[in-house]
């Protein structure tokens, strides 16, 4: 069944609130979960709710901590999420670094002891909508094969880069350093397909096209460029486990029970944000016209595929935020069933 | 014939200085200059000597300007490069960024009215030489073709981040948006071989493995994921053009003769440099230590290739830069009779 993105947001919220969270905070995490599936990023959207309680009841995750902010200077601060719900946590850390921003022109803020935090669209968008450049990095389980490596060590740590735009919601990179994520490895196994080449490698490192043995994605750039995805991964990872003080590279803890995760553990991730005002580099309304137009641009130009679109980061999930809002977002069975409808 | 990094960094500031250029600007231009060779990176650094003296001589840069940098919140700035020598701008722009950075807890400074700047890896390695991350940008001519779009838009605009280690050198990572560089492809075509598949493409936008047909290069991610390639140049491009208010897209100008980019034409180029301080997230000498354990531990893991060793971005500049260090650094005869020896 589908229904209604305003339904789902305050079914979401109520069962955040049941299961212990601070009504504030159930707000943050339901609008951060179900905006992700809104947007069409589905391996990180309600899809994970039902994991998400498993991991309050069973102690993983805080549902009633109170997050711990430390301004550390006019620009730098520290959230200690204090193994709360990490929606929230990420999400708060986004606000005090853009009220950070506000005062000394940016704003950055680390977030420790958290867990997983889902798309990191989401947080970075919430600095655009105030009208900043926003960015946002997490640390995720070891997964991308080091480049000449036969084994990963950093994980899909996404760089996410959100601006505001003149009449249209704002610009948003989010991209993991892979060329597929590990979710879509796994629907193309479900559709008994094979892997596009430089994609995944088998548990010994070697490069697969079969997804069922896929153990490590490769990272972006192939057999000639990949250590420029490599690099990315671990430029993430020292930005959100290093400055966070938290577990990095193998260290990093696993999500799921089937990966040895256990859900009465805590987790330990690490998250880093960051705000910059654009308005002291350049009049606010001449940057967001200038990014509407070279959207326009691009979209503009001659296509390879003349039945696809030319398209600029973000433009897939807007497209399909706008569909799902008219339309309802599907739910699982399992969804239904933890809504209680 | 060879000579010694010293002595190749004094001609290079006499020559600067000759050609108009104030002694400090001239002593940073070199440095910037002889750097980027002594680490390796070739395509940007001694080889484009006479190229910036003939764009002195020509009117392009302005030898003798000094720059004007205008503090526009506690941790924000503007340098107007007044389309004097880039490498020189875009150092000072890092520095004041990170005496921002040193009182307000990160700095960010966009550079206006600028020039080529040569390699990245000089201008944020210099905020890590301070214990700080450093980051930077900068675009440059359309040149990466668009995804799903049959012509380049935006710039092969690298994105670069340098954060300090324990015992060595600081960490850089210096990537652009694609699986070569220009110049690759160039010494590929000189070399009489083909290219790779998902590199470059031909006038019209459909991949080519000659690299004589190359007019533009592919984004990083080849067939499925080079949106991710293509999306990264826009964020630089953002960064670097947007906030610092220059031209951008197939606005931005070009640099050679060859490609229509005169001489005696401004560039209006742009960059965007930032540093952020370490020790406000996490004790400084936590942070270098577990740098270089990380190196070591991703250096120390089970090798794909035993006969290349695994590295993390940066290694491969730091092992050119010892042995030029020891062995000096080969000049070309256009350079032997720059120098007039």
């Amino acid at each position: 069944m589908r229904i209604p993105f305003d339904e789902l947001l305050e079914r979401t919220r109520t069962l955040f609130e049941e299961n212990g969270l601070q009504p504030e905070y159930a707000k943050i995490t339901a609008e951060a979960i179900c905006t992700a599936s809104l947007r069409g990023t589905d391996s990180h959207g309600i899809r994970l709710i039902p994991h998400y309680i498993r991991a309050i009841k069973a102690g993983r995750i805080e549902a009633g901590v109170s997050f711990d902010f430390r301004k550390t200077s006019l620009s730098t601060g520290i959230l200690d999420a204090r193994h709360g719900m990490a929606h929230a946590a990420v999400a708060r850390a986004m606000d005090y670094a853009t009220e950070l921003a506000a005062e000394a022109g940016s704003g950055f803020v680390a977030v420790k002891n958290s867990n997983h935090c889902g798309a990191m669209a989401y947080y970075a968008l919430r600095a655009a909508e105030k009208g900043m450049i926003g960015l946002a990095f997490t640390n995720a389980t070891a997964k991308v094969k080091v480049f000449n490596a036969t084994r990963p060590f950093f994980g899909i740590n996404p760089l996410c880069v959100a601006a505001p735009m003149e009449g249209e919601e704002p610009f948003c990179y989010d991209a993991a350093p892979t060329v597929m994520s590990n979710n879509k490895v796994k629907m193309v196994a479900e559709a008994g397909q094979e892997l596009p080449e430089w994609v995944a490698a088998d548990k010994a490192g070697k490069m697969t096209r079969d997804p069922a043995l896929s153990k490590m994605l490769l990272p972006l750039g192939g057999e000639l460029g990949g250590y420029k995805g490599y690099g990315m991964a671990m430029v993430a990872d020292i930005f959100s486990s290093l400055l966070s003080g938290m577990p990095n590279g193998l260290q990093v803890s696993s999500m799921y029970p089937s990966d040895g995760g256990d859900l009465d553990k805590k987790r330990y991730l690490g998250q880093f944000v960051g705000a910059i005002r654009i308005d002291l580099f350049e009049e606010a309304s001449v940057f967001k016209e200038r990014m509407r137009k070279t959207a326009e641009e691009v979209r503009n130009l001659n296509r390879e595929d003349p039945e696809r679109e030319v398209m600029i980061p973000g433009d897939p999930e807007k497209k399909v935020a706008e569909k799902r809002r008219r339309e309802g977002i599907e739910l699982s069975g399992e969804l239904q069933d933890l809504f209680g409808i």
